[in-house]
């Protein structure tokens, strides 16, 4: 007997007859003989949905509200998939977040989980029930509600299943695992059978929307065995795991795509100690990441700052970054949300030479300008121009060979 | 300065703009000195919306997911509420059922207020913040969620004033008062400056849709001053209060129709003692109510039982029947969902005789057969078939001239 923990994407439960069919695979895990614990995001189009009804009201909804708002989806996909097994004939029993003790920090809207009280889902699960929980949110100390940010189920998951100490903790999603790149923009793309923590890491931080990023972090930090696989499909499946020899042959792994970057740029910033702190201090103490920086070199006691951050922060980061810019004395603020990211990623490029040049080579063959670049030990991001991010991805799918890889 | 408690129902939070209304309306009150605690229902449709989804995975969905389920829809509407509120500059925070303590009964979607603790509603008014607090649910003392029952918000609004000690409990809803009859049955309906508790009592059991039975219980037992009011206009209204003398003066004060009664008919019934229990206990024991009884005389030591229920509860009702009518030796169960329920109200009934005959003779001379009648003090009741429910509305509405009510 194995202790599983599934989660199932809003795609998967995004209407009844797919909430039937994935009470009916729940069962059928449960009928081999395993205890399973069940994740469910919001049923799709249904954030979205309540997102927008926030925006019809206000361009900066109150993000403890925003909260309590979107924390609405998974109640509904957990009652739904409770009551669907229930009329199949086994137990279940839903829990929020709350319910389970998800307790989270205050940062609303991506709020990070402190820790897990796994004791009520294990009573469920002792006395025969399958556990079905709200994925994505949490609750503070104070008994506000939060939200872990988009794609947060995969993360509460993954930290239930470390909570559990599952066997195995399986996300079904529309994909039947991760591949090269996008399958809609390069059709050649293939399926890894696996692929490490580290590399994963880097394609969900990168574009791939397979995977939150925390939860991969989750996965590495507590060794939970992480299986991608599709609710709609049997078979398949990519396996995340330790990073072993076989992998560090395949020099590139994956091509990635992120549209959701926003370029912000300061001009004629006095160059003078201090004035990074004055400028990406206050963005951090407001919660917003900050991915690229560029600084160029300074002329005449002046410089040119250039960062990227979330779409979804742009508004938030102008706002805060208006003030300062006056009182630093600089000349310019300027947003440019017209940019994509295309990344390569590979465990391999770790001990090769060549790979960054060849993808510059590829990307200026065709004529497509990089704005930006930014490294880290097994990936290399470009910003580009938006209209060239999809021809860039599948240059560079082409030119290092993936649609020949194997692993 | 008056501590109000406001109360705006499904249609007065049905979109966008009718929320950022709402917000306005909210504010003014506050802005006169008030302090304003404010209760939500959720967006009109979307409880209808949710049990539509639930009923298309199974005729008998689950009650404790049911009010999971249901639940959602009231933190769309506060968080909603709260994020218009403040995008026009008020302070306002948003409160679950949990995070106000309404703790209830584990009847689950028809529980019973047992406590309010207050205390937070209190802290966040006198921090200068207007509350707005999710009505219709609750949670048990294990932490499951539950729900009052349609109309449950207004239970939510008086109770939170009663537990405040509030000055006042408007109710702000679609229509601008109490009516004599439904307006879109009887155009010439008339509205009501005052009603009794009592009078309101009975038409809330009776059909008019104004108010939830519970609420008006308990603003008499606690004695809230209750207004209804409407959300979409200004002026007019009806104060719920205490019976006084002028009241008495008027005969009969609505006529209601209720289309949500079930009938339940079991022939040839042993008649022995006991055997009412046999048949109605396990009905209580299910949390169903059962409004009228009808027993015919006993022929041949048996005889014929007819009650009716809620509609919703039908099903429910006869899955429990159909073991115990084969157990007692009865002949048949059957049901009938094609009844109204027609009933006159007043006060004045108490003190005059005549009033019963004459409904009967209005209905009978316009060839309208009577099913089942119950009557109490202040209410005459009767059955009929559905398609002469209007009908009979606007000739009792005639035959005690209640076009030309004063009160």
């Amino acid at each position: 007997m194995a202790l599983i923990v599934q989660k199932y994407g809003g795609t998967s439960v995004g209407d009844t007859e797919r909430i039937k069919n994935v009470a009916k695979k729940i069962i059928e895990s449960k009928k081999k003989g395993n205890q399973v614990a069940v994740v469910v995001s919001a049923m799709s189009g249904d954030t979205d949905r309540l997102i927008g009804l926030a925006h019809k009201i206000t361009d900066l909804p109150n993000e403890r509200e925003m909260d309590v708002l979107m924390s609405s989806g998974e109640r509904v996909s957990i009652a739904l998939v409770a009551i669907a097994i229930r009329s199949m004939g086994e137990k279940a029993v839903s829990f929020t977040g709350r319910q389970v003790g998800m307790l989270t920090d205050k940062v609303h809207t991506k709020a990070r989980i402190e820790k897990i009280n796994a004791g009520r889902i294990r009573a469920a699960l002792d006395s025969g029930h399958i556990a079905i929980v709200a994925g994505f949110q949490g609750i503070t100390e104070e008994g506000d509600v939060t939200t872990l940010g988009r794609g947060g189920s995969d993360t509460s998951a993954v930290a239930i299943a470390a909570a559990l100490n599952a066997d195995v903790c399986e996300i079904y999603t529309d994909v039947d695992g991760v591949y090269t790149a996008d399958p809609r923009i390069v059709p050649g793309a293939r399926r890894l059978d696996k692929i490490s923590h580290e590399e994963m890491l880097e394609m969900a931080s990168l574009g791939a929307k397979v995977l939150q990023i925390r939860s991969v972090e989750f996965a590495m930090k507590y060794n939970v065995p992480l299986y991608v696989l599709s609710s709609f499909a049997e078979g398949g499946g990519t396996l995340v795991t330790m990073e072993d020899e076989t992998m560090e042959q395949v020099l590139v792994t994956g091509v990635t795509l992120a549209r959701d970057d926003a370029k912000v740029s300061i001009r004629r910033v006095p160059d003078r100690p201090g004035i990074a702190a004055s400028i990406f201090k206050p963005l951090a103490d407001a919660s917003i990441v900050v991915d690229m920086i560029i600084q160029n070199v300074s002329k005449d006691g002046f410089t040119d700052i250039t960062f990227t951050v979330n779409k979804a922060d742009c508004k938030k980061a102008l706002k805060i970054m208006e003030p300062i810019v006056k009182s630093i004395g600089a000349a310019e603020l300027n947003t440019d949300e017209n940019i994509s990211k295309v990344s390569i990623i590979g465990a391999g490029m770790r001990n090769h030479a060549g790979v960054a040049s060849k993808m510059f080579e590829s990307l200026s063959k065709d004529g497509i300008n990089i704005q930006m670049i930014s490294t880290s030990e097994i990936k290399i991001s470009c910003i580009v121009e938006s209209k060239y991010g999809e021809l860039a991805v599948r240059i560079l799918h082409d030119a290092f060979a993936l649609d020949k890889i194997n692993r």
